[in-house]
């Protein structure tokens, strides 16, 4: 396969013998393990391994009250930041390469070969294989030995049966012969670390039966931490930005370069649902690779090698002749598809190294974004005053944004591909061939013929800039000031007219500057598409932004640190049986707490003060706070001496 | 004329008689005003008529310091807001007109019909019809009769001459046989607002001599009215942002539309580069327009006369057969010919339409962008902290503004224009022929056929939006927060492939209002069309933000205003002789006053409180001083008590 794909970009022969090269007929392909017996029967397991979850779930309530039913109805807790991400990655990433196999592939559902309601079924199967997956993530949920080693029979099962299906059949019709066998790779990788995963979680319960307690999220040390060293972290911050006014070039190089790489921190670990996200456009982005090439590549490539000497005739037809000799025209010809053929290669590499780079910065930017909110940088995040709280919309939003991050990959390498293969193709055709061959050199020609055209802008330029830096700036005593103002207005009169022409130049380079980075920018949407005063109206940041209002606003890690706090003085007076560890019972349990009157002074004034020293370092959490209008006076107060930024004030009166 | 423009819109007959609409021959026709004589003679006027000026200007030279040569070799003050703008804006639109013949004619220069060399030929002419229209100016720089009695007699010459030149010769074969008298009429609108202008200005200077004084820049009363309605404006303004918080439906309406009408205000008047760029972009409109129309429409037209029975022959040639009847085939090409017709000249209206409505917002958007900056919000306006000096960049961007406005609005109207017909042609024949003939209803059937994913995706939207609102979101005493988290958990997984293809929906609606707002605002300087923090990289933009920084550091009204009062301050000190009515002086008049430390300690004590009220009023001010240094440390002390806005005393650290 390798050896053939070099031979492919080597320079063609003078005679590509299209009698051998004869795309091969490929039979369609039936495994041993049939599909639609397999998911017969793996529907049928799932449905009893959910059945065995829930009597054991069932068998739990009684003494532990959150991991229950509800807790087997809900496995992933997308508001997560301390959970082992493993198993929701991988779930996704599987049934995100079944959605694709189920838009590709002629038959979307293995239990019919129906392919006039391919519509209907496609419809079925979407919701069919969430389903299907279910009881791979169920299985993780209950944190018990039974659920892994039932965890680890499905995935196990899963994995083999499809690695058996593709070791049968590596060739199918479908697009190419080995499509389908690269489009399942992803699958195969994921659900092998299912059945890694699940195993190693069933030793580790082995070995120490609580540690699966300790993992739990408001328990966990992350929060503390990250307290800590935000706290710590805000004096050294203050100090560097204002020593450093200017920042050097070399200091502005090594921070852009640090933009696009992605660094983990210690002290800040990603949402549960962005890292999804991230693993979803990676496989999103392999997988639109692998079908923009093997939908368009073997067709040229069968195309070249069909080109014969008929071709001489056919373009003869046209009234375009290459060449008097027949072998001749047909070598030129399979050059110019060989051409053809690398362009399109180039642009979708291209795309897709692009789209790769954009994710790594996409990444650094979701975090310091996150840490931002956090912060209460409001204003320097959405370029206005908005209220961090759950709403319809938001919610919305949030519930769709790791697919619609999936989309808009898919749709901006389409455009990416078809762009840059363009650009390519014009670069080649009009630049580089004829330089190579020394003949049809069009473009130079009338660049070359339009000299004085050029000379006269290029000293128009020069003129403008060496006038205005020597002629009509005065420098003096660190001021700049005008200077022979006479002469420069009477400059601008006469130059009025080639500065037209040099805005038409400028004219057509903002055009290409716009539209390159908006086609670059296409499948991210953590940027707008659109100027600063109306990027709202740009539908995939506005997903964005209010996907990052749910995200904070419900998983604050102060929030999240404080509650854990509270549950553990609430655990120091012996109130064990009321303990509840979730971050919702933590906020209720602010409530009760309220009405206990009986706590000693002490104990109150500490609490109060700890709740008052969080808020005034965090102002975005003043919204979420159900009795805030009591503190507003007294909030405001402080914020007018501890934070100068007016910003944070204005957003602080609109939570208010 | 109109009538044939209203038959050729009728509804097209069955038989055109292409024999009658033969397109008439239109000889080349040389106006008994010989364009070579007149522009020998015009040039040999107008060299006389400068010596004639400079003689002048040399004898007045005794008397008046700044009208001598130097004034005649300036005779626009740019950076003026009150001086009568009029001639400026006529000379100006009279040049770009003439540029525009130059680029479109054949004979670019009247000396030679050289039609080989052409290139080089335009380059002569782009130096040399400003050279040609310079008089024009310069006439009225002098504010004297003599000045304003040639100004007349050459305006008189020029327009006369071009008048009978289109009289003698109104047809004439270049692009439409009336191409060139629509092209020239905004010229001559130009020339007879001169020749207009200077009479009225002759008969002005005959009734009160001294009235071409009091227009003087610094003496006007404009920037003392300016100065008093800023400072009696700031507190209701301080009230109106505190009181209405959010505003209603009805109001945000009113704004909206009130943002895209232009009132003009007493208390602001544009500078004279706007007036100018304005002036010089409806012009370039209208020449846009006129041969976006002249170029295309007549060969439609012509092309459809000229349908007959053989196109039935030629369309079955390509195995296409419209009808069996040939009649019948020759009426359906015309009817679509006229369809094609008819989304051109729609587009071409709708794209200069928009441009109007968006020149119209602009003009609102310069307003209140330059007042941002007098009153020192560099932050809303640039979004990010700049000092507003005079540098190399932004003096170059500012000699050019006015002729990049007119460069951009030309490329965007042409790509306006094109992409408008592609989506008319589209729109009218998938959608409304078929829907009038009832048949080739494609695009409908296949969206009919798709109806079960529609409902699918209509569904699903639906769902998310109805259980967010009211099984997800809890009020509670004003807060909204999270309920249900584990169903909503579980529903965010199992929609995840549906919201993929909701996704690209969404991604493609991202496409089209991405790209229509881009290709709408391409002529628009104002905006950048990029993402925010990159917003620099718009070469329009930048230019934008560069012109303003010149016009605000070097125009202020405060400053003007200040300036003003020095100089009557030094007048009531009878200090006549050393007078000096320019701004420059003005300043330079500060420097020589502080050395005269004979002045009164009182006087003195009102100059430095006039000079601290006024730049505490602008902190934009700081930056242009010459020894603001030292006062550092008193103006940020000011700063923090009188305006909240820390992002203005950051602006004036980075001016210190």
């Amino acid at each position: 396969m390798e050896k053939d794909a070099i031979m492919d970009y080597e320079y063609p022969d003078l005679d590509p013998l299209p009698s051998i090269n004869q795309p091969e007929k490929i039979p369609s392909c039936d495994p041993t393990a049939d599909d639609m017996l397999y998911h017969i029967s793996i529907t049928a397991i799932s449905l009893v391994i959910m059945l065995i979850l829930a009597i054991l779930a069932r068998r739990t309530k009684a003494g532990d009250k959150q991991k229950g039913l509800p807790g087997l109805l809900s496995p992933v807790n997308f508001l997560d930041q301390t959970q082992h991400k493993g198993l929701a990655v991988a779930v996704f990433g599987v049934l995100l390469c079944k959605l694709w196999g189920l838009l590709v592939s002629p038959n979307p559902l293995p239990f019919t070969t129906d392919a006039k309601n391919k519509q209907n079924w496609v419809i079925l199967g979407v919701f069919y294989y969430p389903a299907l997956y279910y009881p791979l993530l169920a299985c993780g949920t209950l944190h018990n030995k039974v659920g892994y080693v039932l965890g680890s029979l499905l995935s196990w099962t899963h994995f083999g049966v499809l690695v058996w299906q593709k070791i049968d059949c590596p060739k199918t019709p479908l697009i190419h012969k080995y499509y389908s066998l690269f489009s399942s790779l992803p699958q195969i990788a994921c659900l092998a670390f299912l059945s890694f995963q699940y195993p190693l979680l069933l030793f580790k319960g082995f070995k120490s039966s609580e540690t699966a307690d300790a993992t739990e999220d408001l328990n966990s040390s992350y929060y503390g931490d990250y307290v800590k060293k935000m706290l710590s972290e805000k004096k050294s911050r203050n100090i560097s930005t204002s020593s450093a006014d200017k920042p050097k070039l070399s200091q502005r190089v090594r921070d852009a370069v640090k933009s696009y790489v992605y660094t983990p921190e210690d002290a800040f670990r990603f949402p549960l649902k962005l890292a999804i996200s991230c693993v979803v456009s990676f496989i999103t982005l392999y997988q639109m690779g692998l079908v923009l090439i093997s939908l368009v590549v073997p067709t040229i490539q069968t195309a070249r090698y069909g080109v014969d000497e008929d071709i001489a005739n056919v373009l003869a037809g046209f009234q375009i002749i290459l060449s008097p000799d027949k072998r001749e025209v047909v070598r030129i010809v399979v050059y110019y598809m060989w051409c053809v053929e690398v362009c399109y290669i180039s642009a979708m590499t291209l795309s897709s190294l692009v789209n790769l780079v954009l994710l790594m910065h996409s990444m650094v930017l979701h975090r310091s974004n996150l840490k931002g909110l956090y912060r209460g940088d409001i204003f320097n995040v959405y370029n206005c005053q908005r209220s961090l709280r759950a709403s319809r919309p938001a919610l919305v939003c949030w519930m769709g944004y790791t697919s619609f991050t999936a989309a808009h990959i898919c749709i901006g390498m389409i455009i990416q591909t078809f762009v840059f293969f363009l650009c390519l193709l014009i670069t080649v055709f009009l630049v580089i061939i004829p330089i190579l061959q020394r003949q049809n050199l069009i473009v130079f020609h009338i660049l070359w013929s339009m000299w004085p055209f050029w000379l006269m802008i290029l000293l128009a330029v020069l003129f403008q800039h060496i006038t205005a830096r020597f002629c009509f700036i005065k420098k003096t005593a660190g001021t700049h000031d005008l200077n022979n103002r006479g002469n420069l207005f009477l400059l601008t009169y006469l130059l009025f007219p080639v500065n037209v022409l040099i805005g038409v130049l400028l004219a057509l380079w903002r055009l290409i500057i716009t539209a390159l980075f908006n086609i670059v920018h296409m499948g991210r949407l953590d940027i707008s598409l659109l100027n600063r005063n109306v990027e709202a109206f740009d539908p995939a940041y506005r997903c964005y932004a209010h996907y990052l209002k749910i995200e904070v606003s419900q998983s604050h890690p102060v929030m999240k640190a404080f509650c854990g706090m509270l549950l553990q003085s609430a655990g120091q007076e012996s109130k064990a049986a009321q303990r509840s560890r979730d971050a919702e019972e933590g906020i209720q349990l602010v409530q009760q707490e309220k009405k206990q009157s009986k706590l000693s002074g002490a104990k109150r004034a500490r609490r109060r003060w700890q709740l008052l020293y969080t808020l005034v370092n965090n102002p975005s959490l003043v919204g979420t706070r159900k009795h805030f209008q009591a503190a507003e006076s007294f909030l405001n107060g402080s914020f007018n001496r501890k934070n100068k930024d007016s910003k944070k004030e204005a957003e602080a009166a609109a939570g208010n």
